[in-house]
């Protein structure tokens, strides 16, 4: 198996080179000094380059040819052939022009858009958009595609993900999930929370929240960092170095919190990483759908249910005395379930958020089959928001402009999101299948049965299936979205005595 | 100039990657998860294979040769071309495996070495220092010398440096501060330290104190960072990302303070190199000696000077206003000044710090020649100690194993520390003579003319030249004890009121 072995070797070449990126990454983003940019941009520039060249040798395609010519290849061999070929071909199909000219515009789009956003002007940003979605179109022509230019963009991000695929799950929520909104926006009243918006929540408490209940559900903290960061997230160069970050609002403690429990759910699921496979492709964490399911699954499934309020009511209580005097877990649960419609996806609830997805993916399939125009899009936008969400924006801001990912060429993105929610709920409607006390342990903070579940089932499998295979096969079935609606229903039935 | 260009374009691309290879040593020290450290391993060699692949690369030996044979090269051209050959001589001129071997030599001396000092038993060690010291032999004959093997070693940490331009400089402090040392010892006696002794210093005041002083020096923190580690070091991988760390002691002020006043020396060198030479080799910092004369500067000469002490009282008064209370800058300047042999270099005061360096020096020069065997070792140390300190070490962990040096085959290396603090010295005296109001400026917090100083002297020079001529050219004399020796015997005199 020498051509194999040889494989094996430049791709660890190549994931070294990887590794690199991700702390330098990781620096740049938590505390790397203001003047260091320009330098740090050469970095990684560096990096990008001999990535690039060392994945793009001719000789990796002929390994890739000589391994898969032959027969006997077992599950592991055969996804290592598989993500190889695929970043093979990601790599080489694109012409290097055409690389360069999408890195510009990606540069110039970013500033166009961050103008546009400031001044509250679509008109700024529409030219550059434009180009984008011109850019996206030509990406998916040479990426290739069987039915639809858009698939090829969704499989970037998620492999063999298509709009047939997409379409359903979509359509089960929308049909769903859209009225009971509409019916606790109308029928409902808002829970009391006073207790949260009238007073301060120091930083310092909420630290040693986040610390404590990281390290309660089995992220360890030998083999990675919590720090704090603008935008929170979950990088580091690899499984024994995960780094999470958070960030902190002393006038609510739920953003740090959930925040915290979302990373955790990513760097859990790095930590989970099969060990075996280190440096091979088959070994690392699966598409972004099964990724924000690992988040989801702690932030929201896990950490917004009424178990958890009942466990962690003690800890809110010792680290916020005063604040949390007379409160009970079932105010903790209603403060931390509001449902109510707003602008802004990533302060969406749980209920509203898969709105605010649906709508960016129908809007992105039309774009890029050209059934709208990049004119067209603000006034779209706005329509949609009233008809699933009830409300309008205001300004574009608040609406078409809101999120960095078209400005960055990001499109066929945003699904994976949604994915993340169904596949949360599918997997741990299988895991309590097999935990039977499931409930009690969450009440007692033993988060062990339910983590060691989803290291058996999805961590330790890393990428050697395909995600949709492995949802199938953690779950018994292909994803869907019923178990999201399941659970969806009857936790807003309960919160707010209402059906759709 | 089409190869000196490239000789350029292919320089850049090794110091991007000796950039990369800093922030991931940086991290290392201060920061990364304990369980990270296996891949960090894989990722430090990763970056030393590359950088070495491409520095050895015959392609440069031929651009060399290129741009050697031109005539009309100016000056930065020539350092340039001096110092890329001088890589390439050192990179090439050693076999691989060769190389190999001392690196797997040093990974198991390393340990050897450790467990001799934690058993206090020189034995321990013994056999792998000697296989270290025939390393250094033979490493020295690949890479050539013209009178002594041990030139070619102490030519690869100060370039240009020989025993012929040291033996003068130990000697001159040999003959002048040994006896300073003995009459202290013997005459004079000890300052009242209660207040630092019997007091507790809080870690938090004394970070304030780090930070505040290191500003005030001028070293910018938009370019650069101050955290904590074990092994305070300054680092970080470019002059706009430079990093320098402290340790903090509860029980004593000083080693804090001072560390920081030392690392921020070699931080504003880094911070100070020429930006118009960014990733040529003329444009680095000069060799370690010239390197430890910025830090010794603003540790030593202005840090323990008379007129800081006056500047600093009143920092100190605002965050230690219980412990300084009563306290004078005659007392603060006495108290850290405090002369007193002993046993740990690293300890050392002013005054005997280069003592320790010189019986080192004196010790790889009889090895590497062979006038002296590892076992005669032991004693040697406790003999030159006695006779030049004044006190013997009651075990070898506080003798002669007590510095990680030797076992990591970095023998040539100590004397640059005595060069440092004689450079600082000159540097100075030179200095003060273009800045009349010198001591007026430092006892009013105005640090800007003598960094200023710096920066066109010696910071902007880069390495343009090699140490000595940069020496010569900033202070018009060749490397010389005589600033030193001055310096010290009146600061001696004025402390002690004794004379050698």
């Amino acid at each position: 198996m020498e051509s194999y072995e040889e494989l094996l070797y430049r791709l660890k070449d190549i994931e070294l080179v990887g590794q690199i990126g991700s702390l330098l990454s990781w620096d740049q983003e938590v505390l790397m000094p203001p003047n260091a940019a320009p330098l740090r941009a050469e970095q990684l520039a560096w990096i990008s380059k001999t990535a690039h060249e060392r994945l793009t040798d001719p000789k990796i395609g002929i390994l890739l040819d000589e391994v898969g010519s032959r027969g006997n290849l077992g599950e592991v061999e055969l996804a290592n052939l598989r993500l190889a070929r695929q970043s093979y071909e990601r790599a080489t199909k694109l012409p290097t022009e055409f690389v360069e000219e999408m890195a510009k515009h990606r540069s110039k789009s970013l500033i166009s858009w961050t103008e546009a956003r400031e001044k509250d002007d679509f008109s700024i940003f529409r030219e550059d958009l434009s180009v984008s979605i011109d850019h996206a179109r030509r990406k998916a022509d040479f990426l290739g595609y069987e039915e639809l230019r858009y698939d090829a963009l969704l499989d970037l991000y998620e492999s063999g993900l298509t709009v047939d695929t997409l379409d359903p799950l979509f359509s089960g929520l929308r049909d769903k999930v859209a009225p009971l909104i509409k019916a606790v926006s109308e029928e409902a009243s808002r829970p009391d929370l006073s207790w949260v918006e009238d007073n301060s929540w120091s930083q310092e408490s909420q630290e040693a929240l986040s610390q404590i209940i990281s390290e309660a559900i089995g992220f360890n903290f030998s083999s990675g960092r919590r720090d704090r960061s603008t935008h929170p997230f979950c990088g580091g160069p690899n499984p024994d170095d995960v780094r999470w970050t958070t960030r902190y609002n002393e006038s609510e403690p739920f953003g740090s919190l959930f925040g915290s429990m979302h990373e955790t759910g990513h760097g859990t699921y790095e930590q989970g990483r099969p060990r075996n496979l280190d440096f091979q492709p088959a070994g690392k964490a699966n598409g972004l759908g099964v990724h924000e399911s690992q988040s989801r699954l702690w932030e929201n499934q896990v950490g917004r249910s009424r178990a958890f309020c009942d466990w962690s009511l003690s800890i809110w209580k010792e680290y916020f005395p005063e604040n949390m005097s007379g409160v009970d877990s079932e105010q903790l649960w209603r403060a931390v379930n509001l449902v109510e419609p707003g602008l802004i996806r990533v302060d969406a609830d749980e209920a509203t958020y898969n709105l605010h997805i649906m709508i960016r993916y129908e809007i992105e399939k039309q774009l890029i089959s050209g059934e709208i125009e990049v004119d067209e899009l603000p006034d779209l936008w706005d329509s949609m928001y009233e008809e699933f969400l009830g409300i309008k924006s205001p300004n574009s801001s608040k609406g078409v402009l809101q999120d960095i990912h078209w400005s960055m060429g990001a499109i066929g993105y945003f699904p994976t999101y949604t994915l993340g929610n169904l596949y949360a709920a599918q997997l741990l409607e299988a895991a309590k299948k097999e935990l039977p006390n499931y409930e009690d342990q969450i009440r007692s903070g033993d988060f062990q049965p339910l983590l060691n579940w989803m290291r058996k089932n999805v961590h330790s499998r890393g990428s050697v299936l395909e995600p949709a295979a492995l949802i199938e096969e953690a779950t018994g079935s292909p994803p869907s979205p019923d178990a999201f609606v399941d659970y969806l229903s009857s936790k807003v039935e309960r919160l707010y005595e209402v059906t759709a």
